[in-house]
């Protein structure tokens, strides 16, 4: 048994979902274990890991506007959310709860060299903040 | 240190709760390990995990119909949902964002040959889609 | 590789986030591994794990409220939440809910000795019921 760990480090480009299952499924791939487990971790409070259809563009645009919903923005709208925190804007307190709400963290068993997703899941790292940014998410390996 | 794989299959009755504790619990079992980590994954984007209390069905029901509420089907009412992806149907967005919500993954210890689950705690398959499905589940399960 | 496990006990105060970052990287810090996998189990259904920025009260305070509003208590309002399941009060049903929004589980790689949080992000117990509780979290280490 033994462990590989790796930095992965993702610019995203603002609010929205983007896949990195690609470089993820190459460095595991590249540890030559045969059963496993692979671990993601995202170190941000407002950015997490999601999921989800990797086929439809349209997917991923209704995700991220039903997000908008679920958890609005504080713009002084009648009956809308009001934030205490807002320092650093109206995307800073949303985007911590949809953080919460979506988590950081994956792990995702290996079998027989193949990481277990299934036919249409892809990995996706889920931005909460307006403008683009640097994002640095984990990967962990243990197996044989 | 040792690990085994092995692959669920469950089948939904459509929206809804389906708890499988027992099986998942009887794989382990059969493992024979004391101590060790067990993980699962759906592989779908349409159905997730969840935890919950395993003694009342209300309890179920609530959480099936608050899911309704916290991410509608498109049906064309005022102030609704409205989502570009409806290729399957009016459930076919809110299943994928329900997913998002609840999450394809549970990783749980064992301890003295127990799954460290408490006293109330089931383990669900959560379909989010109208219709019946077969769904894959697959254990993990690395320890001594 | 080895293994070592742990169960913390933590008092809540009701409602609301409580921070428990320390005792677990302090129980982490005295098994002396270099690189392994932490995961974190809270063993209720009526509270759960939640990573969120460690540096200002007033973030907890606004995730707290805006479960609140996501996620209602039944209080007989017109258009609010319809719960069968009131057994133990109008907080039963919506901590179930909130508990499988932000999940029962974590777990965290550990790299070079340290646990791979991000320079924000704390570990959180989130307790959903009004009174006060003691909560279980149930921790399992692997690695060398």
């Amino acid at each position: 048994m033994r462990q590989a760990t790796h930095r992965l480090s993702l610019q995203t480009r603002g609010k929205g979902l983007t896949e990195f299952t690609s470089p993820v499924l190459a460095w595991v791939d590249a540890q030559g274990m045969d059963t496993g487990l692979l671990t993601l971790w995202c170190a941000h409070t407002s950015a997490s890991l999601a999921v989800t259809e990797n086929a439809s563009p349209e997917v991923l645009e209704d995700i991220a506007e039903a997000f908008e919903r679920l958890v609005p923005e504080d713009r002084g709208q009648p009956g809308g959310q009001r934030y205490i925190h807002a320092l650093e804007g109206p995307d800073d307190m949303p985007s911590h709860i949809r953080t919460l709400l979506t988590g950081p963290q994956l792990t995702i068993p290996l079998i027989e060299g193949q990481v277990a997703l299934g036919t249409w899941q892809g990995l996706f790292l889920f931005e909460h903040r307006t403008r683009p940014h640097r994002r640095q998410v984990v990967l962990h390996l243990i197996g044989e």
